[in-house]
Order: structure tokens, then C-alpha cells, then sequence
């Protein structure tokens, strides 16, 4: 029952996100919710900072759930998000105490990087 | 009951690679498992190749992890991982057809960047 709300409480956060729909987006947030990002160290307290923060992120940027992955309060999203033309994935964890509203989002970035030499005899490129 | 063993299995996953518990980790992988690496495009296919890809992997690496979501035949894990003083963190999936094997796992390690300008009016640094 928890993993089923949170489920939807994950698919729910996406979809406003990609609608734009802040409204909707400020319903499914605790009003102290904490947004990390700690490639950068960043860190956002608060609905209505973290609302701010996103109408204002530069760039028509678009998310869809690859995967999302639930189990009790905790959710796993991965996200493939694309600006302009470019392509990028996210890796998104949300914390719900309650499976109604979420308590923290935290989201990793990851970037291209060029194989390292020595593992040619092991991968294949794709 | 299927999350159950997914979640069992990727915590013996993550396990067994940190004991270096090969003849384990092995038993946990489908024979044609698919190792992939999004950032630098490399993909390794088999069990004996993404074996061995770990045996030769350099440094005197650490993973523990901080959360393991298990949802049907996927999961997702939040891994510490320490290679000396380094830190860092990793996104791992994994998907498992019956829960008892794994058939493919994903590896995102976001990395370090610097906070763009434009958004210090909404974030604090940690």
C-alpha cells in the first residue's frame, strides 16, 4: 500500500514537472521539503524556493520516467530529460514519510566521460 | 515476494563485490548478463567478461550502500563508494527477470561540478 502511493507520489512529481504544472507540482511537496543536488553541493529548503527554482531553470527542458523503482517510502526514478537537443539522464530520489507529499528530493546528473584505456578487451561501444 | 528477492539480490550484489566474493557474485549473474556504462557508452556482455572487468578494476575501491528500492524485477541502489580518500557516489540498476539472477546492470557515477551562476538566491552550499 505504501509502495503503491509512493509509486504514484514519484510518477505524480515527473508529470508536473514536465507539465509545468506548479500548483500541482506545491501539492505533492512538504512545505519544509529539502532539494539536494550533490555533485554541486547545493542544497534548497523550502517549497517555495524549490518551486522558484524550478520555474526559473533555464532552457526547454523536458523529463520522462524511464524506471521508477518504489519500495516503502523511498523512490528511484530514472529520468530521461532532454534540452533543446541535447540528451541527458538524471537519477532522482524522493523521500515521502506518508507516501501524500515528499520530504526530499535529491538528484544526480551523471555526465559523458571518455572510456578510460586498459578495459578494451572487456566493453563494446553503443 | 518478488520485490522481496529483488531486494535481497541486490543487496548480495552489492556485497559480494565489496568481499571480492567472485565464486558469489558470479552466482548471482545471469550468464549473459549486460554491464552497462551510459556515461562513456561502453557496454560489457557476458559473466565471465564483467567478472573479470571487477577483477582488473584498479585502486582499493569500497562500496556500501545507502539506500537499496526494490520494486518487482528492478532496483535501484545508492551506493557510497571510496577509492582511498576519495568519495564518491554511484547509481546503480539492476533488473532481474525471476529475482534470483541478474540479467543486466546499469552503473551511473556522477561526479563533481560547480554550482552554476544564477541560483545562489535560492541555494545554501553543504
Amino acid at each position: 500500500m505504501e509502495t503503491t502511493s509512493t509509486r504514484d507520489l514519484a510518477h505524480a512529481y515527473l508529470d508536473a514537472l514536465e507539465r509545468r504544472d506548479w500548483a500541482g507540482l506545491a501539492a505533492l511537496l512538504d512545505e519544509d521539503v529539502v532539494y539536494d543536488m550533490p555533485q554541486s553541493s547545493e542544497r534548497i529548503r523550502g517549497r517555495d524556493r524549490y518551486l522558484r527554482f524550478n520555474q526559473e531553470y533555464p532552457g526547454d527542458w523536458h523529463l520522462a520516467a524511464r524506471h521508477v523503482v518504489a519500495d516503502g517510502g523511498l523512490a528511484a526514478l530514472w529520468v530521461d530529460a532532454r534540452v533543446g537537443d541535447e540528451r541527458l539522464t538524471a537519477c532522482i530520489w524522493l523521500e515521502t514519510p506518508d507516501g501524500r507529499s515528499i520530504s526530499r528530493v535529491t538528484d544526480f546528473w551523471p555526465e559523458p566521460y571518455e572510456p578510460p584505456a586498459g578495459r578494451e578487451h572487456l566493453v563494446e561501444r553503443y
